[in-house]
This record gives structure tokens, C-alpha cells and sequence, in this order.
């Protein structure tokens, strides 16, 4: 199980690899809002998005005669990149299951960073049978994207720092929205923000229509998205919150937001003219909801945390041509 | 005259004001400059450049009781957007006096921020008459754009940063290429490394055709460029050096570099892609020397000093058109 200390070890892994990723924010956002947005850019991170903390975090964890024979993990592109990038710096190989119909750079990137990309087809494979057999064969140490206890102890390494930034901007009470797919930042940020920073809850934000992590917290037990794993948010579309992360959301979490197609590529378009970050869909949607949804947020303030800028040029044409200045 | 003394207290009075902007990397940009490139994002200081650095020294270095009769300042638009929002965390007025043909988004942000904006002709009108005759009816102080020495010593703090981040990363000796138009932050940020990181050389990056500072630098003597003030790279298309900042600069900066609008724009596709950050043409053209220029930069590592993120949508779908992945 996730705990503080084991947070707090995966921060101290992280030291001098993972960027402390700041705190942006602008008077004109503030307007759109209502309240005071700081913006937490972990599209800053290494590998464009907050997943090279987690992979760094389980990677490292792994004992070295065991990680030298590989690590492998199932990803449509942003953990790929982050435990790619991990092994790479560990000198040790990496084995990446993607989803055939994951964004070519995402792949191209996830190989150039000296990984071997699977690809399988969504729907037809089971990535997680994919994965077990590939372990067995080759003796690779499996990273799980979010149900394993080292990548959420990474992910809440963001949280310790969010802790840290909100505290020297004066915000002690306020909602952290947090872009969601399995759930591992979510409920890693969630058990760092309970021990450092009791005033600042931790609420999912999805896209409509996969909101199965709202729907579970309301329902109080694991709900799964009805339909298929494609969408304009591909970051964050996954079936169902993760085993291990559910009932730390679920204890932890305020209630979860969605926010449509749209209103995430208008985020999109407003990051980049007020903060000059580069974000993707999936890492857009918990700015979305603080612009847009201003209704369902509590408090003065409220922190957004940018999850992933690995977005596709002609999807971020697309942003800015729909929603000019 | 700006020294060292004076950048330090400049640094001291944007303490919790400016912020710490955050030195990026990419394996992928490595590969094309064929060595370390850290690139300190400018882009993300508030109002999207440097600029918002000197604006502040130089406000805040005005007494209270000048300050509150109002600043003045001229500009094609991030040294605007700096100094207008210098003021209205000040609490005192701006009046602002930009070309007409400046572009929108930047007039429009210099208003949004509370100034009064003031246009003119380039070529018919002279920006500093009408910025004195002003100066001299309402009791405005001028804040010139880069020949002020608080302006010097405020762009100076991003210098310090520098010397700190370098060594963080165990860079010592390197060139810091740095996008120029009147040499405010050149000569600060020379200045800066002169003291604290004296194996770091300050090097000034300009547009192909507006290469006046390297050109004077050539010429141990100030030389203006022939043609209009017109061009993509509208941030830094300053006449000539300046009288204050060329001095500086002709005692510590190594020889000029000069790029072509084309590199600028692929340098804004790569940031993009590769650091998940907004560049403006005339923010990007030392990220092109880096990449484009390897043969004329000295060094195992690069710094690269990224300026400003106040792009025209239109200009930053361009570079992804024509740059793609």
C-alpha cells in the first residue's frame, strides 16, 4: 500500500532526475475563473508529461540485478515515454505495449528514447496478457501504469511540491483538480495533500462520457466506462479506476468533474496564450474544468494540475484555429 | 551605471514578484545540436518575457511618491506588457506608447493589464518625443526600454539565475546564447556571469538582416541596421545597440549570431515539440543558434536564453505547418 513514507522515498529517488515543475498562473485566467488559478505545468516534466515520475519512482525501486534484465509496461503513450526514459537513464532495456492506434509521435517518441515498442490492437488484445507473457519470457520486471504502489508513490511526489507551492502562495484551502485516467497521480497526490496540506483536496477531472471515475466515487464502488477507449483525451482514457487507487480516491477525493471535447481544446488554446505551455486534450481537462465549470469549484483559489503537453501538432492547430484570441 | 551591486538589489525587489523561470532540456534537442542544450523558458515569467524583470526594477526603483504620478514607457509590445502590469501590482498608472502596426494581441494584453495605450507610425513618428513631451505634461517617469540602468540590473536577475542553474547542473563553461534587440538582457546577463559564472559567455542572437549588435560588436563601434523596423521577429528589432547596454556588451560578450526568420520558426515547432513551451519568433532565434548553428557555438553544453512566448496564433500554426514532426 501507498504510504507518506513511501512518497516521501520516491521524492527523494527523484531528487536531481524529475523537474520540480512550477507554478504558472495569469491575471487574465483568474478573470475567465472567477478566483485565482495556479496552474501546477508538469508538461514540464521530462518526457512531456507528470508519468516520468512514476516510472523513475518504480524503475529505481526495482532491485538492480532484477532491473537489468528489463522493465516493461502497457501504455498508449505517456507512461511509455516516462518508464522508457526511466530505463534509458537506469542503462537497462525497456519493452513498451502500445495501442496500435496510439499517436505516432507518441511512438516514434517512446522508441527513439531507446525503448521496444508491441503494438497491439484495442479491443482484439488484452495488453495485460500481452505484458504477463512478455514477462515471463524475458524475466522483465512489470511497471504497471497506476496499480502499483511505486508509480503512485512517484506521482505523489507532485503533490509533496504542490504542498510546498501552494503554502508560499498563501493558499491553504482550495480544490486541486487533477486530469484522471487510472487514477495513479489522482490518488498519489491525493496521500501527500492529506499529510502536507490538509486544506487542499484532490478532485478527478475527466472527459464526458469516461467520467468512470466520478461515477465510482459517487457510486462508492468501481464503475467502467461503457464504451471504447478512443477519444480526443487519450492520456487519460482508461476503463476503469485502478484496484489499488479507487479506495484512496475514495476516501480521499472530493467529487469528480467532466468536461466536453471542446471546452478542453479551448483550455488548450488559453494555456498556450496566457502561459505559453504546451498542453495535450488529456492534460487540459482539469484546466478546463476550473475555466469553465467555475460553479463546481469551492473556495478563493483553486490549483490545476497540467498533466501532459505530448499533443499531436495538427490537434493543437486545431485548438488555436477554433478558439482565436 | 549597472554593477553587480545593483543587479543584486534588483533581484532582491523582484523576490516574490518574478519568477524563477526553470531550465529545460531535451534528449532530442542534444541530438540536433550535437551537445547539451538547457534553456532557460523566459517565456514563462509573467506577461510571457524577461521584460516583466526589468519593468519591475525599474517601477519599483522609482520613489513612492514619483511612482504614484505614473510611468511611461514605449514599446512594440513585451517591454509594454512588462511594465503595465509593473504598475498595476504597484497600484499606480501606465501609459504606454506602441507602433500601430505592433501586433494586436500585444496592444490588447498592454490594455487588459490597465494601461493607457498610446499608438504611432514607425518611420514618420519618434517614439521617444512623444514618450518625453508625455513625460513632461502628466509628471510620468520614462522607463526606457534597455539604455535604464534599473532595466539593466532587473534583466541582470535572469542572469543570475543562470550562473546558479548552470552550475546545478554542473555547467561551468559554456556559451549563454541570448535573443537581442537593444541589449538590455544581453549586457545584464553578461554582467551577471561576469561575477558569478565567469566561465559562461553572454553571446547575442539576432535575426538575419537585424544584426546590428553583432555587427557593432564586430566593429568595436555602434553601427545601426539599414533597412525598417518590420519583420517576424518583431521583439528584438531594435536600430541599434544601446548607448548604455553597448559598452557592456562589447567588454564581455563573445562575437553575434545571426539567423534566419526560417530557423526561428522551426526553433518555435522544435520548443514545442520537444520542450512543451510557446516561443515567439524573436524569442526563439537563440534556440536556433543552438540547433541550427552548432558549428559557431564553443562547448560540451549550451544555455539558451528562450525570451518570450507572446506569439500571434497564426505565426505559431505556421512554424507546425511548415515544421512538422
Amino acid at each position: 500500500m501507498t504510504s507518506l513514507a513511501l512518497i516521501e522515498a520516491a521524492a527523494e529517488r527523484l531528487k536531481g532526475h524529475a523537474r520540480r515543475t512550477p507554478l504558472l498562473s495569469s491575471p487574465f485566467l483568474d478573470e475567465i475563473a472567477g478566483r485565482r488559478v495556479l496552474v501546477k505545468a508538469e508538461c514540464l516534466q521530462h518526457t512531456g508529461s507528470f508519468k516520468f515520475r512514476g516510472g523513475w519512482s518504480a524503475v529505481s525501486a526495482v532491485p538492480a540485478e532484477v532491473r537489468a534484465r528489463g522493465v516493461l509496461a502497457y501504455s498508449s503513450g505517456n507512461h511509455a515515454q516516462g518508464v522508457a526514459y526511466a530505463a534509458q537513464q537506469h542503462g537497462v532495456p525497456a519493452v513498451i505495449i502500445m495501442p496500435a492506434d496510439a499517436p505516432r509521435l507518441k511512438i516514434a517518441n517512446t522508441r527513439a528514447l531507446g525503448a521496444e515498442v508491441v503494438l497491439y490492437e484495442r479491443g482484439r488484445d488484452s495488453r495485460e496478457a500481452i505484458g504477463e507473457r512478455l514477462a515471463d519470457e524475458r524475466g522483465l520486471t512489470l511497471i504497471r501504469p497506476y496499480d502499483e504502489p511505486q508509480v503512485i508513490a512517484g506521482q505523489g511526489s507532485c503533490g509533496l511540491e504542490i504542498a510546498e507551492q501552494a503554502a508560499a502562495e498563501g493558499v491553504s484551502e482550495a480544490d486541486v483538480l487533477i486530469c484522471c485516467g487510472g487514477g495513479g497521480l489522482t490518488s498519489g497526490v491525493a496521500l501527500a495533500l492529506e499529510a502536507r496540506a490538509p486544506g487542499l483536496r484532490a478532485r478527478p477531472v475527466e472527459p464526458e462520457g469516461f467520467d468512470d471515475t466520478a461515477r465510482s466515487l459517487a457510486a462508492g464502488a468501481i464503475r467502467a466506462n461503457a464504451g471504447a477507449e478512443e477519444g480526443l483525451c487519450d492520456a487519460i482514457l482508461t476503463p476503469q479506476p485502478g484496484e489499488l487507487t479507487f479506495p484512496i480516491m475514495a476516501r480521499l477525493c472530493g467529487p469528480g468533474l467532466a468536461v466536453s471535447d471542446g471546452e478542453a481544446l479551448h483550455a488548450m488554446a488559453l494555456a498556450f496564450l496566457r502561459l505559453k505551455i504546451v498542453l495535450e486534450p488529456g492534460g487540459a481537462v482539469a484546466l478546463a474544468a476550473a475555466l469553465f465549470h467555475p460553479g463546481a469549484v469551492a473556495g478563493d483559489s483553486v490549483i490545476v494540475v497540467a498533466t501532459g503537453g505530448n499533443a499531436d501538432p495538427k490537434t493543437f492547430m486545431r485548438a488555436l484555429a477554433e478558439f482565436p484570441p
